[in-house]
């Protein structure tokens, strides 16, 4: 069932993250064949390959739990774009660099879906500073 | 001054890589405080920090003649978004990852220009492959 606004969609998106729900993370993506997920270090998945991605990632237990930061919001008609800042908050020790997103939703005739989700890891920190490159999944 | 079609951004983008023309590339980018532009392994630029971005990277003489080949298009109205593969022609030896880029184009009334351009390495190869990690810029 798609969602009402784009936010709606990035919440869904996240709450799947933390929970693990693989159904969950497949009522957020969109049913079409251009659905694009890159996660960090990850193959691309598109398609539905997506769904396979992410139903082999909660089935190995692995739950996410993120701070999101909003960066930039552009937004226009049928389409959204949010650039945002993840950050691991299950994380002993120093904190870890954050990773950036790009996610796109569009709308459709019932609702808002996500299309594509793109993260980028952060540079490594520099010589001689706390942390680690960010290479972790989501 | 903005461009006719999402894909005549796109053309001068990889055109001013190519010849390492700064002015080039600050032509091809919105003029806002919008802009974004998050390279591999590079500190995410913001607005003006992405027009310093690019004339620092060109001050040192670095050029990238990238082969692109297109993945998925998503365009309606006054927003473009494109997912391509970039990959070095000019590398000795085995030949790198390509890097994956979501770059979003958005039409004003005098014509389209890029507002986010982002980066992602791919994984590094399977051990025993030829290859390294992909983290060039651009």
């Amino acid at each position: 069932m798609p969602f009402a606004t784009p936010q709606d969609v990035e919440d869904a998106y996240y709450d799947a993250l933390d929970s693990g729900d693989a159904e969950a993370m497949a009522r957020v993506w969109e049913s079409s064949e251009q659905i694009v997920c890159l996660l960090p270090m990850t193959p691309l998945a598109i398609g539905a390959a997506v769904q396979r991605l992410w139903q082999g990632i909660f089935a190995r237990g692995i739950r996410f739990d993120l701070q999101v930061r909003h960066l930039t919001w552009i937004e226009h008609d049928d389409l959204a774009i949010h650039l945002v800042e993840e950050r691991s908050s299950r994380h002993g020790g120093p904190m870890p660099p954050p990773i950036y997103a790009t996610k796109v939703y569009r709308r459709a005739a019932d609702g808002w879906c996500l299309v594509l989700h793109q993260n980028s890891p952060t540079p490594p920190p520099p010589p001689g500073m706390p942390g680690r490159p960010a290479t972790a999944v989501a």
